[in-house]
């Protein structure tokens, strides 16, 4: 299995979560804030799903890569569209990079004020997504989603 | 490096995070939940820190492991005290752990289904002690906690 291919495991079986997720709250509470302030359940689900994208894209290209542009988060099916088309094009990126690719030195310099090997930083993404995808649950609880999935998605 | 003193590195970057993260709340929201039936705050701190030990020993042991009594939670001080206890006991069983043993097969079949190798178990600790952690962070917010330490602590 390459390198890739593990990571990409591992990383599904998160990222697969998040739809169940969005569809476990209803449309009216995409724009939700626990508090003053906070990013809302779509952004939050946005944050995860861009900053996904720019590490992998990073990770990919030995620099700082792409944000993507914030997407349209309004309704319920834009929301999973974006989910959709990211989480597609992120898998991509990281499905491109040869085992060697993941021990290359990644110039963050700019964000973190290093360069760190691509594997690090496309750890790092991982810990990002599940520490905030763990925010979700709470957000869609506090929603009065119930049952919600399980944190991880056994494929 | 061997597999334990890499393990213990990204783990310590989010365990040692928890007692700066109950320190940002006042000891009266010890006892919050979010919604009714919710694991109150310090209910939550204890179940990262017990599941994290009983992991650790499972993993260390080949098969289940013990699960820690629970421990007092109810002053800021006691529930200091119990994670400070155990994140060096949960330390030293990863510790105590051979290259050779991060490839074994731990027998998790009552609680699992299954049997996986240790190093299996070990990643799914450390997500599912990221996964909470984060929630805590919610937690803290919405008993007015800020500012919050990061997500991640770096040595």
């Amino acid at each position: 299995m390459t390198k890739a291919e593990t990571y990409l495991g591992h990383w599904h079986a998160h990222r697969d979560v998040l739809t169940d997720l969005v569809k476990s709250v209803g449309e009216e509470h995409l724009s939700f804030q626990p508090w003053a302030g906070a990013m809302s359940f779509a952004d939050l689900v946005w944050h995860i799903v861009s900053t996904g994208y720019f590490f992998a894209d990073s990770a990919a290209l030995g620099h700082l890569g792409m944000r993507p542009e914030k997407a349209d988060l309004s309704t319920m099916s834009a929301l999973e569209s974006s989910i959709s088309e990211w989480t597609q094009k992120t898998h991509d990126r990281i499905s491109s990079m040869t085992d060697d690719q993941f021990a290359n030195l990644v110039d963050m310099t700019q964000l973190f004020g290093a360069k760190l090997p691509a594997t690090a930083l496309l750890q790092t993404n991982l810990d990002h997504e599940i520490h905030h995808k763990g925010q979700l649950f709470v957000y869609a609880r506090l929603c009065g989603a119930d049952p919600l999935p399980f944190f991880v998605k056994r494929g």
